[in-house]
């Protein structure tokens, strides 16, 4: 999908809600362990009940290559079943990946050919080469790690550069921007800092930001979209837990459609600004 | 495998090789992919041809997961059938895995318990929490990227501290050696750039490293152990396209078990200074 399209989508569903399916079977509601794909069979009812507030889903691959090559068919079913609302989502392998060049280059042919994502998450420290094969296919996304949402970023992230002054994830952002640009690279920003999203904007004005931590990690919307926002949105922000996992009972699909739902108002609201 | 292991296998086949197992289906011989699983084939052979010269093996899992769920398969076998050697292979996931706690626990899950692997390399970009969870598993081992071997390596490790003037790398080097112990955790050092393992040595003493880039990439065995080896060894070479795809022929098994004997000799003179 190219930056036009996500664009033309956020303002029809007036909404910038990434849905993390982070589908831990152990965490799925317990009267779906009889089915025979227990986790395609809760992602196709959450997909279904959120489809209307959601502009992007999100798989986190842990999830699924935790149970090898059966995990592997739940995933490979779960995009098809999201191919099937074509222009409707914009879809996310949250894979983490990043490796040198031949092997990137794999990655980026599994997931975003094969599969079919929409985008990849890459991580950054190994820089160029191993970022630059997933940007080689027209109108698919790299998802760049910046400043993520956890309490180890501050291990690394932050250090400053004795020779710019610039911490290491401004670093990240200035020297992979050469590399993209605004319509096939992202970047990931954790809301747990959302203040921080004024200095990223400095750096990166025009980048859609894919902001998790919203929800379950404590950060909060209206921040995000204080500091984060740009004239065409230029954000995702993603929620898991807190939608898909908000019930455990037989009313989850029910309840996730609810907690999108008023995620979308808010952000429906937002948008009007 | 713990570290006392280890040690007796590299004294006990005399080396310290690493074959990658990077098994892309497109490169394999020809004449295998009447097979039902052709990467199988070509890993048990190899295995065959190299395990007297070998102390370990390191799937890239980029080359499985390309290939979807059948992909996932292979390397299911392929684990299965190095399990076989028992404690004559230590066994590593290159999956460069790293994310918040929840997933990283996950991917501890997958490839040290599921699949049994005895370590996986991990990216430091995320820090602590990223990597913690794969040290609380008996035995098992987290290998950390510090200096990868590509050229990419200079985009972002190499940045200078201003707080402490050392650079990137050197500060995952520092910073982790908290995380774990020299008894479940390595470091990932190319071996493209030799002479920096003699300033590693000095901020890691005793860990195991794990050097990728000896042959294909260009490095040299004799630079790496002049500058990295310990009295207790302390390094695993890897070598992956210069083995597994020496030859495309049918003696393609052969010719690989002729490199590792090759690269085995020279590391059995090293071990005996």
């Amino acid at each position: 999908m190219n930056k036009q399209s996500l664009i033309k989508l956020i303002k029809q569903k007036k909404s910038f809600l990434c849905v993390g399916l982070d589908s831990d079977i152990d965490k799925i509601p317990k009267h779906l362990l009889n089915n025979e794909d227990p986790v395609f069979e809760f992602n196709k009812a959450i997909i279904d009940a959120t489809i209307d507030y959601t502009v992007a889903y999100k798989p986190n691959l842990a999830f699924y290559e935790s149970r090898g090559s059966i995990g592997i068919r739940s995933l490979e079913k779960t995009i098809a079943y999201l191919a099937k609302y074509g222009d409707q989502v914009f879809t996310i392998a949250d894979a983490k990946r990043g490796d040198i060049g031949n092997t990137s280059a794999q990655y980026a042919k599994t997931f975003l050919e094969c599969y079919g994502f929409d985008a990849i998450t890459v991580a950054p420290y190994m820089g160029e080469d191993s970022v630059s094969p997933f940007l080689t296919i027209k109108n698919k996304w790299v998802i760049l790690l910046a400043l993520t949402s956890n309490k180890g970023a501050f291990d690394f992230q932050l250090i400053e550069n004795k020779a710019t002054g610039k911490r290491l994830f401004e670093e990240v952002l200035e020297t992979s921007q050469k590399w993209g640009t605004t319509e096939n690279m992202m970047y990931v920003v954790g809301a747990t800092k959302a203040e921080m999203l004024a200095d990223i904007r400095q750096i990166v004005p025009d980048h859609f930001l894919l902001v998790p931590g919203v929800g379950a990690q404590g950060g909060s919307l209206q921040e995000v979209a204080k500091y984060g926002l740009t004239k065409e949105c230029g954000l995702l922000v993603n929620s898991s837990r807190g939608i898909i996992f908000k019930s455990a009972e037989k009313d989850f699909a029910e309840v996730a459609g609810q907690e999108a739902r008023k995620l979308q108002e808010e952000m429906a609201e937002i948008l009007k600004l």
